[in-house]
């Protein structure tokens, strides 16, 4: 059976937000560990997560390799893969590259909204496109096995990460600005590039990337699925919800501002609506995927389309990605 | 085969060095990657550990489990595992042991010469035996198979850690007291408490553990790891030859004061010879261990026990150590 994976999570972790994962039937989920953190915070991060895995070895396990998505399946529990949604992990040194991924770090943004050590975010009013530190860590990304991911970088940055790249990259959370010229959304270009270099989406259920935000209905965002379909192609598709389940808004104002400024950024929200906006009725929490499912099947995706939506396509990714590059690999990347 | 293993090297490594690894036919070495430094510092120097296993994948590699003995000898390269001669890596936070495990962390000194937040180190007037956190901290090195390592550490926290500690412990590199009464050599009450529980002694070819120093003959080494291997058992004994080849005098100015003194402390040199003391001529770097087992050969060891002591001891003890804590070891526990 196909597994359900979700791409992108960053929730106030507890054991019925792991409940309710099993309740949806999600085998994997890529959840963000860091955002503006330093290494040893990072590790302090990694530290918390441990301690979940050991309090509840019965629901949750950290994912190293695809193949623990079929552990997963097999004895009913959910993989956690790690990512950072910034390179702060990493500091100034490329070195902890290798380490991050040696502790389970499998997918890393190379910005968040502002421009970082490696490239611009989408919040930038130039953007850089790599770095010279970019270069060398897409390379070395690509070397050890941890995906690089663009969801919030800026357009000329995400175009020059797929180019430099020599493994495909993935925009982990995100959707067409063509549906909902959000900044936060990709361009056609973008979109284009990151699928004929066989990259991956997936796409955002956070309400700000919505058109409608959280009164968007499970049809029209299954429609907007289904013609991103047969624009790009449906293998490249796939769903990381950016879910951010019980957070306190004061995590929102930390993933904006971080350290980075003395003043308040309100980021894709408003003076009026500073904090995370409500969900979509269809989408609440992990429990919710079968509603996603179901949504697919009465947009006209068939039984397997779905199953690769909901997750095959994301398996097949993983099993690509998250080992060291193959001699095949890098003879293409010369 | 039975494979050659060195259970205690800090070497100022070179290409030279892993050559004569090879050149000696030593399967598997436990080397320290740290002593003073925090874990940040810990970190840096697995970075280092990386850049060499990246530049020569023909010599070494870095071993995780007791498997990986196997593949260095089949793929003619040596299995690289890591050690810690100080819990400075783990700072104040129990939380480290389980990251720096993950990292490849196999052994952990509670202690090195000095009182550490875990037990006390050779070199102190008053002796602890393990504090509070150590009693936590040794339960956690048991949980996910970190190996406590006595080495540095006073008689009364060697005790207690062997009383306390769910698995066997190791003392990688030290010799009996009664040959040699240097403040690091081992009581026989230490060593047979360690024996009794299974544990490991690795035999120091360090000079300042050796009966007449650099002077030592091999003759006289091998009678005296005969008699040891008579009162103690052989199964409980290999060889940790606390090898520092080609390190300039800082470097065991760096082990003994790392930043607790301001004055200087001669350990076990003086002030009139504060380096490093001259080698044994019959042991002079990683390509003299067929010296070794000529030497326990002529001393009338058999093959078998020969082989024994030159690393089959050893691979026994790092199968059954390196992993996680069964449920069979946390019933003994209790």
């Amino acid at each position: 059976m196909t597994p359900v994976i979700d791409a992108l999570q960053y929730a106030n972790w507890s054991e019925k937000i792991f409940r309710q994962m099993r309740a949806g039937g999600v085998d994997a989920v890529h959840v963000t560990i860091t955002y503006h953190e330093n290494f040893r915070e990072t590790v302090l991060n990694i530290e918390a997560w441990n301690r979940w895995f050991e309090r509840h070895p019965d629901l949750i396990f950290q994912g190293f390799t695809a193949e623990d998505i079929d552990r997963a399946r097999q004895t009913g529990r959910t993989a956690i893969f790690f990512g950072a949604q910034n390179p702060s992990c990493i500091e100034d040194d490329i070195g902890l590259v290798e380490v991050l991924h040696r502790l389970g770090l499998r997918f890393m943004q190379l910005t968040y909204n502002n421009q970082s050590l490696l490239a611009s975010g989408c919040y930038e009013a130039e953007d850089t496109g790599l770095t010279r530190m970019g270069r060398e860590v897409v390379a070395e990304m690509n070397r050890v096995g941890l995906v690089v991911d663009m969801s919030h970088s800026a357009e000329r940055s995400t175009l020059s990460a797929i180019e430099h790249s020599s493994r495909p990259i993935a925009i982990t959370h995100a959707n067409p600005a063509e549906w909902h010229p959000a900044r936060r959304n990709k361009s056609d270009a973008v979109l284009c590039a990151l699928a004929e270099s066989g990259g991956m989406l997936g796409f955002s259920i956070y309400p700000h990337h919505l058109k409608g935000g959280g009164g968007c209905t499970l049809q029209e965002f299954c429609d907007m699925v289904a013609r991103t379909a047969e624009t790009y192609g449906l293998a490249h598709l796939g769903i990381g919800s950016d879910l951010c389940q019980d957070q306190p808004d004061s995590v929102v104002e930390w993933m904006r501002t971080g350290r980075w400024t003395k003043a308040v950024d309100f980021g894709e929200g408003s003076a009026d609506a500073p904090g995370f906006p409500p969900m979509p009725d269809w989408f609440g929490g992990n429990q919710d995927f079968s509603n996603i499912a179901k949504g697919l099947r009465a947009s006209g995706f068939s039984e397997e389309d779905t199953a690769a939506l909901m997750g095959g396509n994301w398996a097949r990714f993983f099993r690509d990605s998250f080992g060291p590059a193959t001699a095949l690999v890098r003879q293409v990347a010369e």
